[in-house]
C-alpha cells in the first residue's frame, strides 16, 4: 500500500485556499499511485487557528468546506483531512464545544471522524481552551489493513522515553493492544532547535517498542511567531527512519507498506542539516517568507545600523524575499561612527539591497528646543537616548505607511530579555525576525553565513557592539558580558532555574542578581514587542505569560531570601 | 459561628507582604470573635500567577511562606488560604504538577489542604495550562460544623441555571450529598459590567436549588488587564443575600453561622451602585491606582488633545492619583483647532491637573525635510498623519523617562476595535485606560460625571469627534457613526455574530463588511498594545487570542460566501 504525506503550508482560516491545497495533493497523490494521502493537523484551517475557533460561523464553514472538499476529491484515494468537529454532546456532559479531529475522505464523503485524545495546554499550545479530548483508540481499515489515527501529541507521552507521564493515557499503546498495522499521525508541530532529531529518537523509541511502524505528517510553514518545520517522516518497527520530506518547504513523500512483511519499505530520506546554524537560517526565512507573504505584503524595510543584528536581519530579509525587496535605512546621528555608515553601506553592497540615508540630527534638534524648557536643568541619560531610537522607528514606520513595506525589527532575544532596546523606537516592526535567538547565536549565525565568503563584512562582526546613542558607548558599559549574560538568561528562562542555582554554578551574585531584575523589570516592553519568531523551547511571545504589576525577585529582600548561601 | 471573609489585595508575586494581609486580617477577625477567617483564591499569591507557577522556586518559596504563616497566625482561629500545592503523583499518573489549593491553617499548622475541581480554560483564564482539577469534594469540620469548600469556578456550573454543562460535574452537588452545614468560596473573580448581579443571582439559584447557606469570598485590585471588584457576600438558604462587602475596596466583614436553625444571620449589606457608569467609574479608578502603585509608579503623564477619551482618561487618573499626580501635556500641531487647546486647559483646571504645552510643528517640519527626497511627489496620507500621533507619542515617553511618571494611553475600544489609531503614537502608554469602553460609553461616563456640575466641558461633549492630523477632519469621515459601529462591534466582538446575523439584524452589508475587514486587519496593532483595562465579557488583551496572519473574513469572496443572502 502506497502511503503519501502531503506536507502542507496552509494560511490560517483560508478555508477555500487549504482546501485547494489538499485537493491538489491528492490528485498527485492519485497519480503516484497512492491508497491514502495524509495532511497535516488541523490542515483545513491551518494550525493554530487560535480564536478564529470561538466563531460559530468559523466552525461552521470549515465543516461546509469538508463536505464539499469530499466530493471534489479524486473517488480512488483515502485522505486524512485535519478539521475541528462540534462536541454536540457537550451541553448536557459537560465539556468543550469542539474536538480537535481528523477526517477520512473517501468515495464523496465523510466516512469516519477521529478525535486527539492528548490535547497540549502549555507553552504556546492552548487545545484545552477550545477541544475537548477524544475518549477512545482511533482506526479504522483500508483494504484489510489496519491503520491507527493519532493526532501530534497523542504520540508524546511514551512515559519509557521521558521518564515520567504527562497525561494519563498512551494512545501507541492502545493502539498496539488493538493490533493495527501502522500508526499514523498528523502533526503542527513548531520548529525548535534540534527538534527533529529528538522527535525521531522519541517516536522511534516508540515504535520499537511498541513494533509499531509509524508515519509522522508535519505542517510546514510559518504562523505569527511559529515555524513549522515540515520534515515529516515514517519509521519502521526497527524504529529506522524510512523516509524523511524536506526541511521547510512543502512536500509530496511516498511511503510503502509491505503488505507481505507488514512494515515500511525505505523510501526517499533528506539528509539532516549540516549544524544547527544552517537549520535556524533556514527556520528563519520561512518565518519571515511566510509572515510577509501571509500579512498581504511584498517588501520590507529595516534599519541598517552597521551592528549584526540588523545586518543579520538584512541577509534572512534578502534570502526570503529577494534583494529587490528589500529596503535598508540608515539614520545616523552625531553618535553614530563613521565605521557605522560604512559598514551599513558595505553590507547592503554585499547583499545587492537599495539603502537611503536619513540623518536624524534635524529632528533631535527640533525635539531638544520643544522640550528644552521642560528638560531645563537635567542631565543628558536615558530620555535622550530614547528620543534618538524613537525618531528612528518614526522614520521607519513612515515609510512602511507610505510605500506599503513591512517594517521588521532587528532586536535579539538578548537585549529583549533585559529590556536593552526602546519600545516605540527599535522595537517597532510587524514582525521582530531575531527576537528568539541569543547575541552569541547571532555572531555565530553570521559566522556561519560567512563561511563561503563575505556576506556580512568583518568589521561588523569584530567591533564592540554599541547602541551607539552617546559618545563611545557600547553594550558592555550597561551589561555582562554576552556569553556569560546569554548563559545567565538560558539558565533562567530556559531551564527555569532559580537565581540561586545560577549563582551556585559559579556566577557572581550581584551579576546574576542584576540580570534576574531586569529581566523582570523589562516585562512591559515584551507585552508590547511584535510578534517574533520561535527557534527555542521557551521564547518571549504566544508561550511566555508573565504578570507585569508583580512583585517576585524584582525586590532584592525577596530575591535573597532564596539565594541559599 | 462568627465567619469573617477577608477582601484583600494582593500583589502577584509578593510572598511575604501578601502573608502579612493575611495575617493582619487574621488579628483583625479574631479581635472581632470570628472562629473562621475566607480570603480569596490564591491569596498567598495573588490571582493569576501565570508563568511564575513554572518556577519551581516560587512553588518552594509559596509553601514556606505558607508554613511560616501557619506558626505566625493567632491560635484561636482557623484561617483558609488560596495557595498553590504540588501534584506530587503527577510524573507517575500523568498530569499537571500542580492544584489550585486552598489550605485550612489552624494550631500553628496546615491542617488540611483541598485542591479546585473546575479549573477555567477561557476569555483570560489559563488554569490547565498550571493545574490538574481537584477530583474530591472538599469539606472540613469546625466546632461540629460541616463546611464545604469550593473554588471560584466550582460554583460555576449549575446547569439548571446556565441551561447547560461547562463541565462534567458540580461540586455543590456532590456537597449537598455529603450534607454539609455550608459552602465557602474562595474566588478571584474579574470585574465586567453588571457581573455582581449576575453572580448572586447564578448562587442564589444554587442555594435554593441545593439549600446550602454560600459565603463567597472575592479577590479585590487590579492585576495589570483585570480589575477584582471585591464585593464579597453571602446568600442563606432562602437565596437572600444577607452580607455584601464594598466594591472596589478592601474589606473585613463578619457572617453569622446560627448553629440552631443551620442558617446565615442578616449582617452588612452594601448597597449595589446606582448604575453602570457609577460602577464602571470604580472599576477604572481601581484598575488605574493599582498598576501605577504596583508597577513601583506615583505619577501619570498624558497627552490631552481636547477630546473625549484623554479628557476621561485625565478625570479617572485624577480621581485614582490625586491631582499632583497627573500631569497633561497638550501637543498641538497646525491642524488642532483653537477649541482643541481651550478645552483641554478647561478640563484640566477642572481637574486642577498641571499641564504643558508643545506644541509639534517644528518637529514635524524637521520629519518633512528629512523625508521630503524620498516622499517626493507623493501625496499627503496616512504617513503624515501617523507621524504627527508618532512625535506626540515620542514627546509623552520622553517626559516619562525623563521625570519617571507612568504613560497613560487614551485610546477607547471602538479605535482599538477597527484599528483607528496609531501604533507607537497615540496608542503608546505603560496601561490603556480605557481600552475596553466603547466610545458611546466614553460619553455616557463623561455625562454621568458631569451629573452634579460639569468636570469634562460641555463643548468636549458636543463637538464631533476628530484625530485633527488634517484639515477639517472627523472621525465619521472614516467610521460609521459610533452608534452603529459599537452596536457591530458589540455584535461581532462580545456575541460572536457572523457578519451574515450582524446584516440580518437589519445593518447595511457594505458597512459590516468594512467594519468586519477593519477589525481583521487590525490585529497587528492591538497585539502591540498596553494592558488595557477589562470591563466586558470579551476585552482585548490577554483573553483575545487570534492570529495575525491569517486571511478568514478578511477576503471580500470568503466573506460574502457566508453572507446568506
Amino acid at each position: 500500500m502506497k502511503i503519501a504525506i502531503a506536507q502542507l503550508n496552509p494560511t490560517i482560516g483560508d478555508l477555500p485556499k487549504n482546501a485547494e491545497k489538499i485537493l491538489q495533493a491528492a490528485q498527485q497523490a492519485t497519480a503516484e499511485k497512492a491508497r491514502l494521502l495524509l495532511t497535516p493537523e488541523l490542515s483545513l484551517c491551518g494550525y493554530p487557528p487560535r480564536d478564529l475557533l470561538l466563531n460559530p460561523a468559523f466552525v461552521e464553514a470549515t465543516n461546509i468546506t469538508l463536505q464539499q472538499l469530499a466530493r471534489d476529491l479524486p473517488s480512488n484515494i483515502a485522505v486524512l483531512v485535519g478539521t475541528v468537529q462540534e462536541n454536540t454532546k457537550a451541553s448536557i456532559t459537560g465539556g468543550k464545544p469542539l474536538f480537535n479531529s481528523i477526517a477520512w475522505l473517501e468515495a464523496g464523503k465523510v466516512q469516519q471522524v477521529f478525535h486527539k485524545r492528548l490535547l497540549p495546554t502549555y507553552d504556546v499550545f492552548d487545545e484545552r481552551r477550545y477541544f475537548e479530548p477524544g475518549l477512545q483508540a482511533n482506526y479504522f481499515t483500508l483494504d484489510k489493513v489496519h491503520i491507527g489515527v493519532t493526532v501530534c501529541e497523542d504520540l508524546w507521552n511514551d512515559e519509557e522515553f521521558w521518564g515520567r507521564r504527562s497525561y494519563a493515557i498512551n494512545p501507541i499503546a492502545d493502539l498496539a493492544i488493538l493490533g493495527v498495522d501502522f500508526i499514523v499521525n498528523l502533526s503542527a508541530s513548531p520548529y525548535t532547535v534540534n527538534k527533529q532529531r529528538f522527535r525521531e529518537a522519541m517516536l522511534s523509541h516508540s515504535a520499537v517498542r511498541f513494533q509499531q511502524p509509524i508515519i509522522y505528517a508535519n505542517q510546514v510553514g510559518g504562523n505569527d511567531d511559529l515555524i513549522f518545520d515540515g520534515r515529516s517522516f515514517a519509521l519502521n518497527k526497527q524504529g529506522e527512519v524510512v523516509c524523511r520530506a524536506q526541511g521547510f518547504k512543502t512536500d509530496l513523500v511516498m511511503v510503502d507498506f509491505d503488505e507481505e512483511v507488514r512494515d515500511l519499505r525505505t523510501s526517499f530520506v533528506a539528509p539532516h542539516y549540516e549544524c544547527e546554524e544552517e537549520e535556524i537560517w533556514q527556520a528563519l526565512i520561512l518565518g519571515v517568507q511566510d509572515y510577509v507573504r501571509k500579512c498581504g505584503f511584498s517588501r520590507v524595510v529595516l534599519g541598517l545600523s552597521g551592528g549584526v543584528d540588523s545586518s543579520l536581519v538584512a541577509a534572512i530579509a534578502t534570502a526570503a524575499l529577494g534583494k529587490e525587496n528589500v529596503f535598508g535605512v540608515l539614520m545616523p546621528s552625531c553618535y553614530s561612527s563613521k565605521d557605522s555608515i560604512q559598514d551599513a553601506l558595505a553590507l547592503a553592497a554585499n547583499l545587492g539591497i537599495k539603502t537611503t540615508i536619513l540623518p536624524i540630527e534635524n529632528i533631535m534638534q527640533a525635539y531638544d528646543q520643544t522640550l528644552a524648557d521642560l528638560f531645563a536643568n537635567t542631565e543628558f541619560g536615558l530620555a535622550e537616548e530614547n528620543i534618538q531610537s524613537r525618531i528612528r522607528g518614526t522614520l521607519l514606520m513612515a515609510i512602511s505607511n507610505k510605500f506599503g513595506y513591512l517594517l521588521l525589527s532587528t532586536g535579539n532575544k538578548s537585549e529583549m530579555a533585559v529590556g536593552y532596546c526602546t519600545l516605540y523606537g527599535d522595537m517597532n516592526g510587524g514582525l521582530a525576525v531575531i527576537a528568539d535567538v541569543p547575541k552569541t547565536r547571532v555572531y555565530a549565525l553570521c559566522r556561519w553565513l560567512n563561511r563561503n565568503g563575505e556576506i556580512i563584512p568583518q568589521n561588523i562582526l569584530s567591533k564592540p557592539p554599541s547602541a551607539e546613542l552617546r559618545p563611545n558607548q557600547v553594550d558592555q558599559d550597561s551589561l555582562p558580558p554576552y556569553e556569560v549574560l546569554d548563559d545567565i538568561l538560558q539558565r533562567l528562562i530556559q531551564n527555569h532555574q532559580s537565581p540561586a542555582e545560577i549563582v551556585a554554578s559559579g556566577y557572581d551574585r550581584a551579576v546574576v542578581e542584576k540580570v534576574v531584575q531586569m529581566v523582570a523589570r523589562a516585562e512591559f516592553k515584551r507585552r508590547q514587542a511584535p510578534p517574533g519568531l520561535k527557534i527555542t523551547d521557551r521564547a518571549f511571545g504566544t508561550g511566555w505569560r508573565m504578570p507585569i504589576a508583580s512583585n517576585w525577585l524584582a525586590v532584592k529582600d525577596t530575591f535573597r531570601g532564596f539565594v541559599k548561601s
